[in-house]
């Protein structure tokens, strides 16, 4: 079995199995020379032909243990019948805001997706065999806090106060976003991945209470549902930002794995995650981006921390854009020593 | 003694005492009238009758258990000689920013702080004999990020790089905010306060070596001093976003209490921390702006979860100054009921 899926299973592996979140992108010049010539960037999300080549270029320049699929965790509002588009340099929009607009006006468009399936087959073809295969989606909370605002926002106020203020709506767009993102991971699954990650990336703003109803409890229906179409998946869940609430997720919802940020104390997460449940992360990308003997020090660290349990190397978020390729090499290096 | 003040000696007080975080703001009339006549945000918090206005309007409106010194954490900055000023709806500018300037750039202006302790004074002399009186500082981590970005940053990455980079340029920073913070602090309780909280806003985004470095170190170091020179002052510590690094922050660092942000469990921090540690919060600002049934779940929930603690009741942080009046009554009446 490949290392990155046997850590998965409950194995420790040495070397530990790394990958790195957003390893397709900007900080390579490769990527950089593809994104020039795609169009914009959704263009590039869509265009079969170039996801693969990114998805392959930090595979083949690293040799990391998995690829990700290239894609963005809002193709699914666009499925859902937002419109979606990126503003270069501010980032993404999404109209109508449903904090304005009713759930009912979005027409569903699931064929969106399927130019994202032909590069899944495509990169399926095309990895090492010894190169594990993620897909992935955003989890029902963070798509939401998109979809109500129609944009990214510091703190999620919109969504979190539509939760409050009209619950039964708000649960009517979770469930909107549950069932997307089961049919899309599933036949993610079918084109050839091998895992998929819940992205969480908003997680951290939550009350504990708005965290159970509107985090842990739709993916563990995610995770049910993909569980009973794909018997044994591996999920790796990525809930951003949640501290100490990790507990309940790991607990709860029935994923593989945890991803942890850069925030979350490894000695912590070792002492209070269940006994063998696997654990990805969680190097700082700002440490990444210092390198040099701050980078050797945060490494050894986190590696010490989880010595005796399944551990996936990667970051506690993505990396960031003006890293140098060299401190990527310095890290494969101490690593894989 | 005050109730509030035997909350934090380790009493549990029925009924729960409560102050809010920005009690003295824009979400009250009478706020907005003082602030219209008082020149820019920083005029106010040098000019004591104003001060000292503003922050008994919210003690004769609600009779809040506790008044905080109507001030900003960027007041510090301003006494170790950065230029200071607030940009009208965009926030605080501090010049010149440390990553473009050295420290030795600075003339500390000690005597700015001045009409604080004036207002300290005056509030003294007028509060109610029941109402308990909190000082406060930003903590060092916090105070730096903003001295080095020159304003407010959505992921502090700045002051984040120079600690990785330069780690003996950034201890100098964090040294002299330490000296600045204890002394005003002590000049704070003997003009008048009775308590003082420390506010780490930004303490969210540090990796847990750093937590540890920049976060709790500092924080025992104003500890100790301040106690040295004032034996049992009460100190309350509000590490926001610290998730599960709160235990060792509560372990560690000395203070009297913990603020607990709306992210926290209160449930998992009365299971986590010491047992007998007073805590303070944790209502989910946007829970008390959606007021009705939202607000009273979500206060009864943490009453519950805190029943057999000490415990003072406030919001997780800041109240949005969008936030009716009418809401905070019915807060206020659900806690006294």
């Amino acid at each position: 079995m490949k290392p990155f899926l046997r850590v998965l299973s409950g194995e420790r592996v040495d070397p530990t199995p790394v990958w790195l979140m957003r390893q397709a992108g900007r900080y390579l010049p490769e990527y950089r020379a593809v994104r020039a010539d795609a169009g914009s960037f959704l263009d590039l999300c869509y265009d079969p032909a170039r996801a693969t080549e990114v998805t392959l270029q930090p595979i083949r320049r690293f040799g990391f243990d998995a690829a990700i699929l290239f894609s963005d965790i809002l193709v699914t509002p666009h499925a859902l019948g937002q419109q979606l588009w990126f503003e270069e340099g501010e980032g993404p929009r999404l109209a109508p805001p449903l904090k304005d607009a009713s759930l009912d006006a979005l027409t569903p468009a699931p064929e969106r997706l399927a130019p994202i399936y032909e590069t899944v087959r495509r990169i399926k073809a095309a990895l090492p065999p010894e190169t594990a295969f993620i897909g992935f989606a955003g989890s029902p909370w963070t798509i939401a806090t998109y979809m109500v605002e129609g944009r990214g926002s510091r703190d999620q106020a919109s969504a979190r106060l539509m939760a409050y203020a009209e619950p039964d709506r708000f649960a009517d767009l979770i469930d909107r976003i549950v069932a997307i993102t089961v049919d899309y991971l599933g036949q993610q699954v079918q084109a050839g991945v091998e895992v998929v990650q819940l992205f969480d990336s908003w997680a951290g703003t939550l009350s504990p209470a708005q965290f159970r109803q509107w985090v842990i409890a739709p993916t563990t229906r995610i995770v049910e549902a993909l569980r009973a179409r794909h018997p044994g998946l591996p999920i790796i869940g990525f809930p951003k930002g949640a501290g100490a609430k990790l507990i309940a997720y790991a607990a709860e919802t029935g994923v593989s794995a945890v991803g942890l940020d850069e925030t979350v104390d490894p000695v912590w997460a070792n002492m209070a995650l269940p006994r063998g449940l696997p654990v990805q992360g969680n190097l700082d990308p700002l440490a990444l981006k210092a390198g040099g003997a701050a980078l050797d020090a945060a490494v050894d660290a986190i590696r010490a921390a989880l010595a005796d349990r399944p551990h996936v190397f990667n970051l506690g978020h993505g990396i960031l854009p003006d890293v140098p390729v060299a401190h990527v090499e310095r890290l494969m290096a101490r690593l894989r020593a």
